[in-house]
């Protein structure tokens, strides 16, 4: 906060559902939200709804207060309900002896707060912005032992997801290019429903849904499996799976396998991407610019041949849908996509305490993609991967 | 637009998970996200990542376009990351021609957000935020067709996680105060499980979790129930499910019951919560103000003895925890908590349209809660229940 100026740092939300910032301060989840309130060298203070309290208490933050201690009930009677959050915040500012520099974070809804940030500076407070990534950006992208912990522990039990799911595969007759289970064909749908009731069992949700992309579908990295499609054999399944546990973290794994026999094409770009994924992981170590990944990663697979995102600059189009078209990793935590980027104009360098994916993937239209993806964990000279699962084309 | 005095309308978001404004003018889900754009009178633009586009043109918009087409790429090489964001949005408002009052919505991380909407201020956009619930607030409010058949199916599809839930607790055997399944005791986890799997069968996510509360844990209405406590007989389980389809479309339903004797004072508490319950629904029409119907729930409640949450505003301060201690409802859409409220202070007037929960509860520490919760339609005169669900203490 000393660095930035800032005299207090707020951070707000409806829930810490969603606001990974909210959650990342209060420790635990509140179904309602609240304001948290912290000045430099001061303990914070978290302000929450009465029946929140419980919730609010079983996290980090000691001093718990309500609404209530602030007024709110009389300044809603007073100012309506949308003014009175401003006055509960301007109240909760004074009392707290504010005065200099104020952050609001968390993820809200804009224009609503944008409005209470008006209001609250023609009232004199000085209420900032942030440009170059926020101070919880900065914070969260850093995990300490406990956030490893619970990373770590996810990638675990997605692994066991993964392992259920294969099982289910292998339990299948192939006739005319599609997989039988129990003598039915097997949809997208149903593999969906057992990854369901597998990661239930595993205590994960998969909020943000799972990609089972089969086929020439899976050539749009993108595409999640339409349900009622059935699982054809000779031809690549893209299983990329991103649960998040109930404390809020996140992991991130793909494999990309073939029921029967891969076409000799796509062996080849199996082998290319499974080639840059290892020499990607190799690479990367505390103090690298997470752009020279990227760019190594894009420099083995031009030289093997295949197209990149980096060609689209050259003005190839074509580069946007073929060959290896996306970035090649991003930072894992309370959020599934945050700093530091593996890509093209990333501006982050590599610590320790990082936690990222490596996921270099190749793309052909007509053919199918295929994509490898492992979370790793950044400790200084050499990574600790986080995904110990096999990477096998066939299943 | 008009009555607001805007010339553009920016929705904007990293992703249409936990953006709702941005799903609902999108109408497909987006990984990415993207930059939404529709000036007064004009037909909107979607601009998303180039990898996004297939998805963008699964929804609702025609004119979809990249972020290339307004020269990211170059503004990224040229301004850096964080800066070439404002570039990009100040190069598509100049490209659409926009001037005038210009809205930003959607669910952000705010101070980056607010560093934006001050930089575009400074380059001459005039950028305002909207205090009244914001211009999507008020589309989303009221439910068309489609938005209602979606939710009615989700809550069709609710009602049998239910079902089969309940099955597995008749499945139950009791002894010394606990529930036993297929001999083992069984654990609140295990329902959790049962609920995982049930929810996946349908199709269904519940990332807010479920709450299964039981005993005196039910005594704090956001107790979700630990998953290693016991399910034990002859006290109260209040379950309450809210989940949300793939489409992003919640439902919210609570049921309260007990295996084997409930207590009479339960039993009392069960009766009471119903009756009020039954009357609230039969009070909700169009034109009603909603806090209409909440003050009706309190008026009820109290005459039959029962402290309310409205006895806090006149210092019982034992009404925040002991009796009627929450709001009687809000609404349910793309969001699981949005207008109307059907709270005490709560501007909103029920509309033909709006879905909307019924959920009234007790809470008494050192003996448990009952709630009981149905999400309704309102239809005019009268509500339509889309929660076809017997109301049963015993279970």
């Amino acid at each position: 906060m000393e660095k930035r100026g800032l005299d207090t740092a707020l951070v707000i939300g409806e829930s810490t559902l969603g606001n990974p910032e909210l959650l990342y301060v209060t420790g635990t989840t509140i179904p309602r939200g609240g304001i948290f309130l912290k000045r430099r060298h001061r303990d914070p203070v978290l302000v929450v709804s009465n029946i929140d309290v419980g919730s609010a208490k079983r996290g980090r933050i000691q001093d718990v207060r309500t609404y209530n201690d602030f007024g709110y009930h009389k300044l809603q009677e007073k100012h309506g309900p949308e003014h009175a959050y401003v006055r509960l915040i301007d109240s909760l500012l004074h009392s707290m002896n504010s005065h200099g520099k104020i952050a609001i974070y968390g993820r809200n809804e804009f224009s609503r707060l944008l409005s209470v940030a008006d209001s609250l500076r023609r009232m004199g407070h000085k209420v900032t912005g942030e440009q170059d990534g926020s101070l919880f950006d900065s914070l969260r992208e850093t995990k300490d032992r406990h956030e490893i912990t619970r990373v770590r522990n996810v990638g675990l039990r997605a692994i066991h997801v993964v392992h259920g799911t294969l099982e289910m595969l292998r339990e299948c007759t192939t006739s005319s290019g599609k997989l039988k289970h129990k003598r039915k064909t097997l949809t997208i749908g149903a593999v969906k429903s057992k990854i369901g009731a597998l990661l239930a069992d595993q205590g994960l949700m998969a909020p943000e849904g799972t990609t089972f992309a089969v086929g020439h579908s899976s050539a749009d990295p993108h595409a999640m499996g339409e349900p009622s499609d059935p699982v054809r054999s000779g031809t690549p399944i893209v299983f990329d799976l991103f649960p998040v546990s109930p404390e809020g973290y996140w992991f991130d794994l793909t494999r990309t396998y073939v029921a029967g026999k891969p076409s000799p094409k796509v062996e080849q770009m199996f082998r290319a991407v499974l080639d840059v994924q290892l020499r990607s992981m190799d690479s990367i170590r505390e103090g690298v610019p997470a752009r020279q990944t990227m760019n190594l990663a894009c420099d083995i697979f031009e030289r093997n041949g295949f197209k990149t995102i980096r060609k689209t600059l050259k003005g190839d189009s074509e580069a946007a849908r073929i060959g290896f078209i996306h970035s090649l990793g991003h930072g894992v935590g309370l959020t599934i996509g945050e700093r530091p980027y593996l890509s093209l104009f990333s501006d982050d360098l590599l610590r320790k305490g990082h936690i990222v994916t490596v996921e270099p993937g190749l793309y052909r239209p007509g053919v199918g993609g295929v994509r490898i993806e492992d979370t790793v964990l950044v400790r200084g000279r050499r990574i600790e991967n986080l995904t110990p699962l096999e990477k096998e084309l066939k299943i």
